[in-house]
């Protein structure tokens, strides 16, 4: 399934740190046609109509505007924190070692906005289930997420699933 | 001029730090038909064929992307120094304190690759004219620079036109 969009998908061994198979999406945007596909293929999978697409960054930026301007949609900002300019809600999440915490402008979204939320990649889901987390902390409506790879032995489409959110990807890799 | 584009640009006193005017796009992005003109836009202005679009990390991502599937041209990352996973080539370029560089993949373009240049925001010029030169470096042939935003108080307009470049904005605005 989505064969064609998998062989676009290098494999970077040891990045960004020993041991990880680094599933790079860069060689997949530069190839006009493997762009196209990856777009088309997202925008079929959504279930209903979306008001707002929810990009994390950064590269959940590249697949999420694209993705909005395919549906009609407005895009939404995910962002590290100190990024936005404006007043912000965040939320932490754990890392490997230590926390970090993502944000979006407080005054982004009207309550019952439909948001699909947006990134490359979904691996253990930390991030992913954090942004879930505040986009309804802000009065979102987030069912459904989309993501170009799913890494499934680290659980997070899982995880997200158990937080009530359907969620696509084109292509899943074994391993890390 | 695009002044329907203008009016969903907000701007935020005081950020990143005090006496900044900052323009910011994410209200423009929010809002479905504001993100649709601005690609649209951005696309007629765009002067003969283009194979690539090279989008500056994080904001010119989300505008580089969704203008690469419009135009059916591939998406080149220019991203901060250490982000991207394969081999790179990089350029300094100086901030008001310091140096910073941004980075390619070494095999992301072939000689003779005609890039368009992407960033939400032109303000001095010195991340773009950056990216020109080390796309440059790689063997592109960079002629064309789009914008939503330019501050030509700041020159960096005029800096890319000395470099060679047909610079392209949506809307201008006064002051810093």
């Amino acid at each position: 399934m989505n064969d064609d969009i998998r062989q676009r998908i290098r494999t970077i061994p040891d990045f960004p740190k020993p041991g990880i198979m680094f599933r790079d999406i860069t060689t997949l945007l530069l190839d006009a046609e493997g762009l196209k596909l990856t777009i088309d293929r997202m925008a079929e999978a959504v279930d209903g109509p979306v008001d707002l697409v929810a990009g994390i960054e950064a590269r959940g930026f590249l697949f999420g505007a694209a993705l909005a301007v395919k549906l009609g949609a407005g895009m939404l900002l995910v962002r590290k924190d100190g990024k936005l300019p404006g007043a912000t809600i965040a939320e932490d999440y754990a890392l490997e070692y230590g926390t970090d915490r993502i944000a979006i402008h407080a005054d982004a979204l009207a309550p019952g906005a439909r948001v699909l939320l947006v990134d490359d990649l979904i691996a253990t889901g930390g991030t992913a289930r954090a942004a879930v987390r505040l986009l309804r902390k802000a009065g979102a409506e987030v069912t459904q997420a989309s993501f170009v790879v799913d890494l499934p032995e680290l659980g997070g489409a899982e995880a997200l699933r158990g937080d009530g959110i359907h969620v696509h990807s084109l292509v899943a890799f074994d391993g890390h």
